[in-house]
């Protein structure tokens, strides 16, 4: 608690990382702490519980344009992420999948996994510069041989520079062949309209403590129709499909965090687009050879990823954390490991190129005094970097 | 709301299926909402989070018997289970394994899912009339192929009718051979001393909502020498073991009720244990017919399992919800599906008297008024669903 008390006002640009949660949210959460009852029970404290549960399936399914039967609750995305692709790969039986090589780890480490020890051929998909998909080699890749195509996983968007993928390709393409995609929403959920059912997506990943909902919760929509085996088996909650007590706080405020977001994605879209054209334009202007990472069009509205020439992104982060600016070298997912990323090096950078990289990442708290604390604290912050880098001999 | 605002007092005897949070984890849990930051980021925020986090796993390791590095955060007891048993499957890749006839279905789903699809040979132990593991039957099991047992899996003690098992003897027979051996103590933790380390295992499941804390939080405490093959692959955080954004709140709270609940345990046990003999005796002088499931001697303070002759259990549980009092007719985690226990037909039940038995499980709320208030109620809730028995042909 110290260290955060001691400084008046943190400025939290790491909204990709984790984002606060929402009144609404913390109210609907609190608001069941102290109710009791095991949804799977069957006496009246049981079914008022289920009831809770219920009724948030279908405000969350109201939101998503999905039917209620379809929201599998989980424990959070890189579970979700989890149980779609190994419980596709195995419930289909056919030894490839396609993916982006942009991925989030939450997909990269199971696919990784599924082709070490349960035999899949996984087929990484290139991206162009800005980190977009490029859809012509997804469809050289399935046409090769379709019929042994178990599934496609492309992500909505990605977390690192916040490029959108061009998924209506995506489905376009697989359903050609009848194979089912799944994707990974969790960032932009929110932050740009997601419709489950005009998606034409099979499967899609979402996560609560992105969207202004609680940590461990979070919840694979899937089709119905889709068999997917389980990855926790037990007493067969959740369609079966995924077993374990039913978290009825946390699913409550996942519903109202969802809700939320949900209602206020349009306006928000506007605000945060705008916030952070400003602040790129403004650290541009202090850092004139900072690079902009990501599509310039096809983007989420809060993201702002750039290269400073130079500079290691690890000791720029250091260096705005002690300026009380919080932000972010990548994926917060990577549990600290200081390596370059793999998005960066996937869309043609050097190591030293990606390893000189910060995300800042806007959201429902981000105000214009954030914007200018960062660009009054970059300066200085870089110049600094730049030394340190030379004095180690960093490019 | 409705249902539950018209009665005046629930009479909540379903403590094994959940139980209330106590003040000190909702209060540890609510603490941490407002709080922002991933526990993998690098900034303050992250750090203060991972604070949070870390001081959480050493009260959980202190109060447990355990280093802190050996608690493997999980979504809760059915996912631990799952990791454990999948997870020491594939890390040792020997085919056998052991387990009771009376494990919970999180031990038994996954189980049978090892057998059905990735060729595990899965032998089910038998039990006693009072259902406690026959130890002899395990050595002979373990004698006829030490080589090829992958692992053993029993219980600390059994949800339904709360017989404690002989861990000490399984312990002693596996590490003749070295074969790892792990344990779902969800129903133990609290109600009866649980040591890690001095109880010899190398696996044990606990979980968040059993003992006063969140749904949604549970741990796999495991040695840090026995090799686990991860079930949910990503950002590599749980050392690697189970990754998945880190849910600070929730493990605060679930570190202050494992705190609470040890604390409390020595005084809740003798406590529950005269409640529950004075319910036994009480309802036998009520319904003389009635008789008690389970082992007399060991067995967890609060649980009470009855066998009503000539009732249905769900007719049994309908008619006391319909008087305020909630119990059920064995686990919750079912998922509401009605058949005969597996628990009891190991015991050696027959099919009907299984089906008329009743489970009642106090904990921490619990107060003698609940169970004058069942005494009061159970005599002419029985008869009527004797006659109702009696109309459909029941036993």
């Amino acid at each position: 608690m110290t260290d955060l008390a001691r400084t008046p006002r943190r400025v939290y640009l790491d909204h990709a990382a984790t984002t606060p949660m929402t009144a609404a949210a913390v109210e609907a959460l609190t608001g069941q702490l102290t109710s009791t009852g095991n949804p799977s029970s069957l006496h009246a404290s049981g079914r008022h519980a289920r009831r809770v549960v219920e009724e948030s399936r279908e405000r969350i399914a109201q939101a998503l344009g999905c039917r209620p039967g379809e929201v599998v609750f989980t424990s959070g995305g890189t579970e979700a992420d989890n149980l779609a692709l190994k419980g596709l790969y195995w419930a289909r039986g056919r030894p490839r999948i396609l993916a982006t090589a942009v991925e989030h780890l939450a997909v990269l480490d199971p696919l990784h996994w599924l082709a070490e020890h349960e035999g899949a051929e996984v087929e990484l998909l290139p991206v162009d510069a800005q980190g977009r998909l490029e859809v012509e080699a997804l469809r050289a890749a399935v046409e090769r041989d379709p019929e042994a195509v178990g599934l496609i996983s492309v992500m909505w968007a990605n977390n690192e520079v916040g490029t959108l993928q061009p998924l209506d390709r995506v489905v376009e393409i697989a359903s050609e062949h009848g194979i089912p995609v799944h994707t990974d929403a969790v960032q932009a959920l929110g932050a740009v309209p997601v419709d489950f059912a005009a998606s034409g997506v099979d499967a899609l990943t979402l996560t609560g403590h992105k969207v202004g909902g609680p940590y461990g919760v979070g919840a694979l929509v899937v089709r119905r129709e889709v068999e997917v085996t389980p990855l926790v088996h037990g007493g067969g909650q959740e369609r079966d499909i995924r077993s374990g007590t039913i978290d009825t706080p946390a699913i409550a405020g996942l519903a109202a965090a969802v809700e939320v977001a949900v209602k206020a994605q349009a306006d928000e879209h506007g605000r945060l687009a705008a916030l952070r054209d400003d602040l790129v334009a403004r650290i541009c202007a202090v850092v004139p050879d900072a690079v902009p990472n990501g599509d310039p069009d096809h983007r989420l509205p809060g993201h702002a990823h750039l290269r400073f020439p130079g500079c290691e992104g690890d000791s720029l982060l250091m260096l705005l954390d002690a300026q009380g600016i919080e932000c972010s070298t990548g994926s917060a997912c990577n549990a600290g490991v200081p390596q370059a990323s793999h998005v960066l090096l996937a869309m043609g950078r050097t190591e030293d190129e990606a390893r000189s990289s910060l995300r800042f990442s806007l959201g429902h708290t981000t105000v214009t005094e954030d914007v200018d604390a960062l660009v009054a604290a970059i300066g200085p912050v870089v110049e600094r970097a730049r030394a340190a880098g030379v004095r180690r001999g960093a490019s």
